[in-house]
Order: structure tokens, then sequence, then C-alpha cells
């Protein structure tokens, strides 16, 4: 016997195949699962199943939801003319939590990326054309990350934008709020001083 | 919304509930799991309740097994006289791996610990003289971890096992093999010569 049992190795394959997670920390994982009582086991395995079973992308701006469109697209308070383009899911909370913007979103799940082949189909371009063709929309802000996947990600669909006759935006660059000027890297230095504003 | 559907944010509550990991593995490894195929996340979950359902301690050795005595406790060819006492099942695998002890184990699930309130009635060491009483045991290695805690269990049960006139020994300290003189701690060393062989 040179294996634990084989229900338990199996679990320990399973824990051991997610992501971040390697062998000795997937075997720490299901003897914890071990450790817990049936009804624990047991809601913490159909916590996974209801989560993969409920949760989809909104037929709308593809954020994920439990309903056929999004509480923020069904939402009469949201100003419908704007439109603000993330990579991520995690990124609509992260607006959301600054209570500052009150458009739509669109969510993209992914950023272009040809050293890992993602190209234009692989993420939720489509959708937004479909968007901007058809609704009231008036502005585009193209919210990807400030690194060079989501920059090439940003250009290429403001390029798609350019028929629809919208106005389409960028985040602004600049020092981070509270943060030491000590601290900044020159490309953020420089945007700050490009992107200077009168006072 | 500031938060992800209440599936999801179920989901993520349980997998940051998990040993070492924190709220943003806990995310990733939700979205994991929703980029999952149906099939995939059904296995998985089907996986944890099956190793929680059938996994269970060996009626005699108290190692991890899905029958009632384990593999090794039923084995003929095991020397049934012998006993090696470790405090995690992870540990019999260890010295099954070397394929030179040919004895039996017990498991204790875990050490004593004063300072994390382990007692002995916590781990499970009156399991071990009950077979001490009634086995053909003439001999019971401890092989506890030579920390503090493994150091105090090994004694700690020793000193139970002297009425049943049985020898108790303990592992060798020494050197690794195959290691360097130069990384060796003081103590390592100080045991190692106490401990000499004559060549």
């Amino acid at each position: 016997m040179t294996e634990f049992p084989s229900t338990l190795e199996n679990l320990i394959d399973k824990f051991a195949a997610l992501p971040g997670i390697g062998r000795k920390s997937a075997q720490r994982l299901a003897f914890h699962v071990l450790s817990q009582s049936e009804d624990e086991v047991r809601s913490f395995a159909d916590a996974i199943v209801s989560a993969k079973s409920s949760v989809h992308c909104c037929s709308v701006c593809q954020n994920l939801t439990e309903d056929d469109v999004c509480p923020i697209c069904r939402s009469d308070l949201r100003d419908r003319s704007i439109i603000c383009v993330v990579s991520e899911p995690r990124d609509v909370l992260s607006f959301e939590r600054g209570k500052e913007y009150n458009g739509l979103y669109h969510v993209l799940h992914g950023v272009l990326s040809p050293m890992s082949h993602i190209g234009p189909e692989d993420i939720r371009i489509k959708e937004l054309l479909v968007r901007a063709a058809e609704d009231e929309v008036e502005e585009v802000i193209m919210a990807t990350n400030p690194d060079t996947e989501g920059e090439a990600t940003a250009l290429y669909i403001s390029r798609l934008l350019k028929p629809f006759n919208i106005k389409v935006s960028r985040l602004a660059y600049g020092i981070p709020v509270g943060s030491n000027l000590e601290f900044a890297d020159n490309a953020t230095l420089n945007r700050a001083i490009e992107g200077r504003t009168e006072m």
C-alpha cells in the first residue's frame, strides 16, 4: 500500500487539478474534507454543483448572474447611454464599490492575447458590437487593465466601434490617490504629466 | 450590486473556509469551477461526497481505509509482532514507500499538544493500548516526528506501554542519508555522535 484509499486519492487528484493548488495542498484540503461532518461536506458539494448550474452570463452585458438579464441591465436607475467595458466580472464589483459610476457594463471575459492564443472570437466582443448597434449607447469607456494586453484590447475594440459613431474613452492614467510620488514608476509619472489638468 | 450572484458568493465562502485558502484564491477557484463543464463539476462534487462517505479509520490500526480492517492489518505477509506508531496517515505511506518495514502500524491522528488543547483523549492512544493488551505484540516503534510535541507524545505513550512488558523503541536520529554535514543543525549532529555505531 503506497497510496491512500482510492476515493481519497481521487479527491486529492481533483483538488490538485485546481489552479494554484499543488499536491501537498491538495492532500491537506482532502484531509480537511474528511475531518468535516457529513452535513458540511454535502453542503460544500452542493455549493459547487449549484453555483455551476445557476450562474451564467447575462444575455446583455455578459456579467455573471443567476437571471437571464442581470440586475444592473434590468435597472431603471442606471444611465443606459454609457457602457463601461471590463475584462473580468470582478472588475464590475470594483466599480460598483466605488459608487460613482452609474452606467451599464460589458464584461469581455478575458483580453486579447496572441501569446495565449486568445483572439477576438474568444472574448465577448461580438456581443458588445450588437449592443453598440442596437441600444441607445452614446459612450463606451474602455476599462481594461493598463497593461500591454489590456491596452491592445482597448485599442482593437475602439477601432471596431468607430463606424457606430459612438464616443470611445479610456480610463485616466495617473498617480493613485493617497499614494506617494516616491513609489510611482516612470511610465505612470510620465502619463500623469501628460494628462495634467488645470487647477 | 457589490457582490457576485449569491450561489457564487456561497461557493467562494466555502472555498475560503478551507485551510490555507484566502479570499482571492477562493474567488479564483470558484471561477475555475464555473469555467468547467457540467460533467467535470459534478464529478468534483461526487469525489468530495464519496471520499467522505467511504473513507474512515481501520478498526485496528486507525489508518484511513475504505474497508472495516485495512489491507495492511488484514495481510498475512506482515510481521504482526511489531507496531510502528505514527501521528498521521501520510506517515504510513512514507514507510511503505521505503519498502523496508514489514510490521503493522498504528495511526494516532495527531500528537499531544497542550498549546492546542490536544490531550490523550483526543488522539488514538486508547486503541493502541487495546492492541498492546490483546495482540501478539512484542515491540512498538515510536515514529512520531522528532519535534517537541512528537517527542512528548512518544515519551507519554512509552510510559503507558511499560506495564505490558513490550519492547518500546524510537526511530534513530542522525544525519540524513545523502545530505551534507555542512547543513546539519547542532541538535542533529549531537544526536548523531551520541548514537554512533561501530564500523
